[in-house]
């Protein structure tokens, strides 16, 4: 048995599928004795409307939105300034929203979506969730794609890194420039995302023989005010030679806290980040990154939702994962 | 002759304002024979309807407008965070629209506006701009407060900074620190905000006795690429022994110079910039900065329009300026 679209009703009623269509959609055009037929041809085959179908016919906001946890992030900037670009070529305007990670924003201007507001929606989701309903009830009213951050157990379109490859390199960058015990600043705990980060921190030390105590794993820590402190105690602590931050918001508390100990960057500590910071060279020591493809992610992210819209786009449920590069500077050198 | 107002229309009609107040608004509750009294006694007496009332009545979008001109920007970030805080609290969502400086980008996504999307807004406009028209015609719709950023021939609220005392102090500090051939990085130059910095810089020149010379003044560079040669150039042939940098994006740019062309910052060089780059501290050497009050400012801004939606404010066109600090750092040592 075929799919069951219009083209399908249409023939099995003998009307065209433009008329098929008109009386899905209950237009004025169409008598209400046509209309019967086809909603009863549609119910007998177990006719699905596209879920798309109805924003693609509305289509008419001509504006995405781009959900973010925090617009004072490079990464996102960068990935922003891509979608921006894409979108201002098909006419569209972009609004941002930002979730400060919390789910609870998230789930409410998610839910706010559903009366129409916006066309599609490019995603980054927040790291603490309640229940992730919202996301599939906007992904069956419009088109969605994730870019960057993601959900193991949501399905969809998603954009993302090599996030376990770009652990696990920094990890190696780490011991051959000499250090031993490795600590692990812990973010996006709930996400695929930092899940797979850890798991390359984690694999790294063992393939290198280093023990992997859990003492070295700092978690929770990106919540603003009380992560200085944190990271101070851990460095006091734990006395770790070298740090990889697992987001771009946990390095610079490691600057501050390595002067107020007195430690000097690289010769006590090395330290290596994921981050788009622009003048990370300008740092004192500059910082070695992990530079993720922002603007590619971004430019990705929204080509795919345009082919969405124009129904150039068939495979509601694909992870396409672009490279991440090492950028060695003067906080890791050995 | 009083004020013409819904309340004095049913007073001469010998109706209930809530009558008038429906009649006004087209409802089918309202005969058509009362509607065309009201409509009669409206004209005769002249009778401009609350420009925010349509939008008072909706007020269903719950959603307010931010547009700026950039949110890869410490200030406006900040600025945004405090909007968003006032806005939750009112149970209000926050779109952010980014304009990257271009009138006709702003033009075209506040004529958008009109269409009812939003509630309120926000803006701190774009440097380049064709025609203003949008402005007038957005604020006849719905409230809408400038903040940082305006020009001088638009009316409206506006909450700005002490943008000339700023550039003035800022220049004196570098004379103070010895400097004598200062230069001045120009930006917003089509904006009030620009010009009373630029103002600024050059009154405290004349008031050191140090000669304004044309030559010092670099213009139209806040365009991203081009400004690092232009920069570059500037300091290799003028050879300023300081500058002053109007936004933080012109700052950063002279780190880059000055590595390029050998120059110690702030042995050869000193630097300062309007910025609220938050870890100024830890670049190489440490920047001054003119801090300007970026959270209070969003506050504030946000604040009145809020009053605006509930009728709690009364001043259609008044400029609040809060002040900025001077943070001396390295980058200007003398």
């Amino acid at each position: 048995m075929g799919e069951i679209n219009i083209k399908r009703l249409a023939s099995e009623l003998n009307l065209s599928a433009a008329t098929v269509s008109r009386a899905l959609r209950d237009s004025h055009e169409i008598s209400a004795e046509t209309k019967a037929r086809v909603m009863e041809m549609a119910k007998k085959l177990n006719y699905e409307p596209n879920p798309f179908a109805s924003s693609l016919r509305r289509q008419q906001s001509k504006t995405i939105a781009v959900i973010v946890p925090e617009v004072a992030n490079n990464f996102f900037s960068l990935a922003i300034k891509a979608i921006e670009e894409v979108a201002r070529a098909k006419d569209y305007h972009v609004l941002i929203y930002q979730t400060h990670e919390s789910g609870e924003i998230e789930a409410s201007f998610m839910t706010s979506l559903l009366s129409g507001r916006v066309d599609g929606v490019l995603i980054s989701p927040a790291s603490h969730v309640a229940n992730k309903e919202y996301f599939q009830k906007v992904s069956e009213k419009m088109p969605m794609v994730f870019f960057d951050r993601d959900h193991a157990d949501i399905e969809g379109v998603k954009i993302t890194t090599d996030d376990y490859d770009s652990a696990y390199n920094a990890t190696q960058h780490l011991v051959d420039a000499g250090c031993k015990t490795i600590g692990y600043l812990a973010a996006l705990e709930t996400l695929t995302t930092g899940k797979k980060r850890l798991q390359g921190y984690q694999d790294a030390l063992k393939n290198n023989n280093l023990k992997c105590q859990p003492d070295l794993i700092v978690s929770n820590c990106e919540n603003n005010e009380p992560c200085h402190s944190k990271i101070k105690d851990f460095i006091s602590q734990q006395k770790p030679d070298g740090i990889i931050s697992s987001i771009e918001e946990l390095a610079i508390p490691c600057y501050y806290a390595c002067k107020e100990l007195h430690l000097n960057i690289p010769k006590d500590l090395k330290l290596i980040t994921f981050s788009n910071l622009s003048h990370a060279e300008l740092l004192n020591p500059p910082l070695s990154t992990i530079n993720q493809p922002a603007f590619e992610i971004g430019n990705e992210a929204a080509t795919i939702l345009f082919k969405m819209f124009s129904k150039r786009w068939y495979d509601p449920n694909i992870t396409i994962s672009l490279k991440s590069n090492i950028i060695k500077r003067e906080s890791t050198r050995s």
